[in-house]
């Protein structure tokens, strides 16, 4: 049983770690991801940030650290590739929350749950057409475990970044690859383009482009081929496909918490500013994924909001008890 | 004609000159010391602080050197050894603020204010004993430079909070350090008792208590022992001691900012949580001097505060604007 179960081990997350162990309070930090630092370790881990406190410039990986170095010593207990599904009040007010970790049901229990989660969940974008969801999982793929299944099989890949023009480059040497893009030009790095414009000219990968995606024809889940719209006259031709890979970068989903019976505003979870609950008692949202009059969402915010809801945390596990702390940098206004 | 007049060149002013900076609006920032950095500087230079986010342990003069060096680009004007006297709001609704700068009239013109004035200007609280003043400066400090002093010798500690346990453990490695207290309880970070604890524990801090000081024995300016008198049935026992360290917290004066007509609530500044203004259009404060429902006195919240000030500045100075800001770490929410 733990004290605050967090999720998210984003910033925010973490620092809400930090100040629960100064205050005595033990944790279990929850992600999703397999590891922590949320979007600065999955996005821009090595973009620098410069509004940090005290901290002139600072590469987003190494924030992390550094916020993981500052909780070491609190031997907070780490719940990562798990999935929170929903969560069971009991009758002493204590929470139950289901996860999944590692496609196994997990229970984690705690007295509080504080929400750090930024924008939600990384999943990918998918591609506006009006069927896909019946093809994924059995033609349609967003990410790759095993390339074998492509051999000799043809294979749309759509996108243009980095993750496209990669998989088309590995995946032709196996597979009928061909790549659907928007634009004419592909962002991804010199040596890659470079290969890929080989692959073309000899004929090894298919080019489509200015094209987009129209429609998807099969049958049941099994792809056959897919129609595709030139930006520029509208015109469409249809291109055999088994497969198809669409690369258009990830998005971030709320997921399951979005049913939990919490208040949004827009997408984002309300707060009272002065505490961080949300209308749940015993439930905080901090960083990002948090809503108040006047929220920015700034890194900095988030670690001001992070100590505030551990604060709250103390003083709404210890109702009777009045905390004082004489010392400037840690006294708690009522 | 600044956009900003920051009065308080502590942590929360520094940090407000950054976020000025960012938003691109033109700051001065003002302090009674001759040096920035706040009480940082001033009473507590190489005390490690643990609770900056993402700096797992800095001492205070390295994190006003940092601030420092993160707002350097911006050029923003310091007004030094400057005591802040009176302001005149103008008819186009401009600030021009009497100061007092080495004994002469300054005006500083300002379009708003932001009060980090910390607790105000300070002093430490003396103990109630009859010769103190002699030995001050030479047997006795209230705050320390240079910890190398203390080495092999007998220093007392006396008081009961952070300040008395954090310098207790940090000189215990190489001074004999007693710890006098009136009650038996410590107010201090948990993780810290729990340290002090194990020293008592292992005899490498001596502890007195609940036991107060009743005189101080020594020769012109050099202490020899103090006498400790026992809170609950008033024995008396006699501790020799080199050096005392009374930490009995800061007396701080508001000075003339208390007669500007701002709002206060007991010591401090009452203020919008979700944009830091005053009862006085254009003035706004942050840091420890603001008042608002569970506000936290953590440096850590007064750079979140800097932030809030900062951008409600540049809305209340372009009330016509709109500023839109789509990067996760730069988004103002309404």
């Amino acid at each position: 049983m733990y004290d605050i179960a967090i999720i998210g081990a984003g910033p925010s997350g973490l620092f809400a770690g930090f100040e629960a162990g100064m205050l005595g309070l033990k944790a279990v930090i929850i992600d999703t991801l397999p590891y922590a630092g949320g979007q600065c370790s999955a996005l821009y881990p090595e973009k620098p940030i410069y509004d940090i406190p005290a901290i002139p410039a600072i590469k987003a990986e190494d924030l992390t650290h550094n916020l993981l170095k500052q909780i070491e010593k609190f031997n907070h207990t780490f719940e990562l590739n798990t999935f929170v599904e929903n969560y069971i009040k009991q009758q002493d007010d204590t929470f139950i929350i289901n996860t999944v970790q590692n496609k196994s049901a997990k229970i984690i229990q705690a007295r509080t749950i504080i929400i750090a989660i930024g924008g939600g969940s990384f999943g990918p974008n998918r591609p506006p057409l009006e069927n896909i969801e019946n093809f994924e999982e059995k033609s349609v793929f967003y990410m790759i475990n095993n390339k074998e299944k492509f051999r000799g099989k043809n294979v749309v890949i759509a996108g243009g970044g980095d993750s496209a023009v990669d998989w088309a480059i590995l995946l032709s040497e196996l597979a009928n690859v061909s790549i659907v893009h928007r634009r004419n030009k592909f962002r991804a790095h010199e040596s890659s383009l470079k290969e890929l414009d080989e692959l073309i000219a000899s004929n090894k990968v298919t080019l489509h482009a200015p094209y987009q995606m129209k429609s998807l024809n099969g049958e049941g889940n099994i792809l056959h081929s897919i129609e595709l719209e030139n930006i520029n006259d509208n015109t469409t031709k249809t291109v055999d496909a088994d497969y198809l890979l669409p690369f258009f970068g990830l998005s971030m989903e709320i997921g399951p918490i979005k049913n939990w019976g919490l208040e949004f505003d827009e997408k984002h979870i309300k707060v009272d500013y002065s505490t961080m609950m949300t209308n749940i008692s015993g439930i905080f949202a901090i960083g990002d994924i948090a809503s108040y009059k006047g929220k920015l969402k700034l890194i900095l915010c988030g670690f001001s909001e992070a100590a505030i809801a551990c604060y709250s945390v103390r003083s709404f596990l210890n109702p009777e008890k009045a905390f004082h702390f004489e010392y400037s940098t840690t006294t708690f206004n009522k």
